[in-house]
């Protein structure tokens, strides 16, 4: 039987360490083809896990076509080809090259430390949710979610950002790229959409996904102007000002002032506000959102909890200009909410009891802290001398400007070839541009802890700065 | 202080109840313009409900205009003023007529009976995953759901309907509404879509909202027709085979198999089948579904818990070929996945322990016994001799056509009056047709229990033939 250990102290589950530890024994011949896999049940005792998690695990090895079902008799390892997906010609685009398999320290942009998550308190506050409320978390809440969570959100808007919204301005959807769809349902896909370029890149694709009209947006170094926009013929413009994904710039009012009477100065003009790294903001004293200054219902804003919470809980809210609201109930408001009552209720709850400001102040506390201490380990070794750090007065992420002769693809490949992966640039351009600066890479320090970011810095000075 | 007495056995959710209450004494002077409004905390004492079921009732109250927080002082009612909805002359649609005040029996479509759902059994299972799981819990599901419940429903659907479908293959999404705004990314907009006339309003509504090219196909005695379709140059046509809304066809083998030779001749024709009633057959041996039929991958399958389950579970899933499981890998596979994983653990160990087969067997037994009731009481009282009743060998509603000299809008309101509301048969046609019957409703048995069909088919008596 299998013979490994789990890592209990990572992030990874475990049907997930299970499912990697089987395929490497199938791609490594320890598993040969056609042998028999321990029963579900079997494994499930002999490891101390639970049967659930086996099959999990299984399922993914099924999907994935390294072992086989044979209903009544059990599992069997398939005879491994190499890159079997790459075997698939009916495939209509190409398939992403497989990543390297030895990287330890990932400085994804998109991943959160969910290790200190109040656990305890959200299943608390959950067992009391599920015993109080068994009525409400069985019938459909309004379209727009449950009274009690936009209750909640207004009430920290207002107390941490110093917006004034009232609840029925709130629609909660299952997160932001769900909104986004609805907001182009809402305004039309037949206008004219900017979306800043650099950005983050599910940005253009759900806008690709839902409407033929979108376009790049360059930057200067406050973000999107008027000016940048006037040759496209935009009509909605998508920014992410408290703190530019990737460029890390945080927009000035001026600029936002600007936009705003970019806004104003034509009928049906409208500026979607992704605030999505808002409440971690490092120094200086936040900046009005656009929301908050517009006088003339020109802002969308939109903000998600997959960030600050956990990515696995799928809430995000968006708040409308009165007028869009009305259109919303009269255009869209056939759309059942798509979060679970359940979920809403406990998350008013962690809100309405101040676990959520506490939540966010200690991960805001940790995630500088672990800023501090990336920016300090490469500034005080021998990146020092060739690293330009950039962008990381707020979010979770920041820019390296590296001066050592390499390319950004050289960047990314010797440093994946120390065990440290860092992103390009280049990756965020939806389009390029004639200027793109080829020494920049994006790393992201929220999802490593103090001794991976020391580690995976000296993996980048290793390959960069040997 | 209020002295309302709240209606455990009633399904209207606390907070509601206390709305409608103070709404009512708004409405009719008993609180006047100005007066103050007992704490949140005070009533909530005397009242012996949660602060929060008083927050989210004084909340509606305040979104819809009834009353305003003056922070640091309280709730205060608003002066009163007829119909303050109407008064928006910045509305851009006209607002739907107000409902009478005073139905009693409701034969709503759409209601489900949440009173027998194993609350405490889903609760029991909540609680293991939260105390099991808690690392998956918080980390990203794969885009199309986890695989734990793609493994149950995949046997599910095996099992009670025959369908051998790969867990690869399916597609976990927070509602079919979702579900469908997804297809028609991966299909594309500028397909032209056939929906059914009459149909399912969201339907069309969700259509509408996606593309502009959206066509009504009319029905003939089987449902759709391949000839129906031709006119339309239709390459996507969404069907309700296994029983049709509203019209209870029960679509026959031959119309099915001739749907898809017509997807066959072409390339790029599909067919969305929603299989959203299939749970509930009563007579016959249940067809099986052209998703099983379909030897081309030209069957994309569409199916929902909100109808098994609740409808604050927004839960439902896809069952894409697998040349489009591809194409969503590739081009959509960019999404996260809506559903949280909470839900999807819990409903996989809910579906794996066998609790949800069991479920389903009780909840087909006691809406057969609501069908059969008020079939009964219906064609053995006065209604017997001038009611024709149809479409109900499967699902939750059925027809009755009215041969007593009255049209749709007479049937339809002569209920209403006498406390009881049916819908008009033309209310579902997106599209007038020259031949719609016109004494025809359309009545669901599923959200009210044996004294509320009886004492409803009564009202309907006296409504129709006094």
């Amino acid at each position: 039987m299998f013979t490994l250990t789990f890592q209990s102290d990572e992030q990874i589950p475990l049907y997930q360490q299970l499912y990697r530890y089987i395929k490497d024994e199938i791609e490594s011949g320890h598993i040969q083809g056609g042998q028999r896999l321990p029963s579900k049940r079997a494994l499930s005792a002999h490891l101390k896990i639970s049967i659930i998690t086996v099959e999990t695990a299984y399922a993914q090895l099924v999907a994935e076509g390294y072992i086989v079902s044979k209903p009544g008799s059990g599992y069997y390892a398939e005879h491994f080809i190499d890159n079997p997906a790459c075997d698939d010609a009916g495939a209509e685009e190409e398939q992403p090259a497989c990543p390297p398999a030895d990287i330890q320290y990932d400085f994804h942009t998109n991943r959160i430390d969910t290790s200190d998550f109040p656990f305890s308190t959200w299943t608390k506050l959950s067992r009391e949710v599920l015993s109080e409320r068994s009525e409400d978390l069985l019938n459909a809440c309004p379209a727009q979610g449950t009274a009690a969570l936009r209750i909640q959100i207004a009430a920290y808007l207002k107390n941490f950002r110093g917006m004034e919204v009232s609840p029925e301005q709130i629609f909660i959807g299952a997160g932001s790229e769900y909104l986004t769809g609805l907001i182009i349902q809402l305004l039309g896909r037949d206008n004219a959409y900017g979306v800043e370029n650099p950005g983050y890149n599910k940005t253009y694709q759900i806008f690709s996904a839902n409407t033929s009209r979108v376009f790049p947006i360059p930057m200067d170094e406050k973000g999107a102007s008027a000016e940048a926009i006037s040759g496209f013929g935009i009509n909605v413009l998508h920014i992410t000002p408290s703190h530019h994904f990737p460029l890390g710039i945080i927009m000035p009012v001026s600029r936002r002032q600007e936009l705003l009477r970019w806004a104003y100065s034509r009928e049906g003009r409208y500026i979607i506000e992704d605030d999505y790294d808002s409440e971690f903001p490092y120094t200086g004293r936040p900046i009005p959102t656009l929301q908050s200054i517009d006088r003339n219902g020109r802002v969308i804003y939109i903000n998600t909890f997959t960030k600050s919470l956990a990515p696995s809980m799928r809430i995000s809210y968006m708040i409308l200009p009165p007028a869009l609201c009305q259109r919303f109930h009269n255009r869209l408001g056939f759309y059942s909410c798509t979060v679970p009552v359940f979920e809403q209720l406990t998350l008013a709850r962690f809100m309405e009891k101040g676990h959520f400001d506490r939540h966010i102040n200690r991960m805001k506390k940790i995630y500088r802290q672990r800023r501090d201490l990336l920016c300090q380990t490469i500034s005080e070794g021998r990146l020092g001398k060739i690293a330009e750090i950039s962008g990381c007065d707020a979010g979770m992420h920041l820019l390296l400007t590296i001066h050592n002769g390499m390319k950004q693809s050289q960047l990314v490949s010797c440093a994946a070839a120390e065990g440290a992966r860092v992103y390009g640039l280049g990756e965020y351009y939806s389009f390029p541009v004639s200027d793109m600066p080829e020494n920049i890479v994006v790393a992201g320090f929220s999802g490593l802890n103090e001794q991976q970011l020391i580690l995976g810095a000296a993996a980048l000075e290793r390959a960069w700065a040997p």
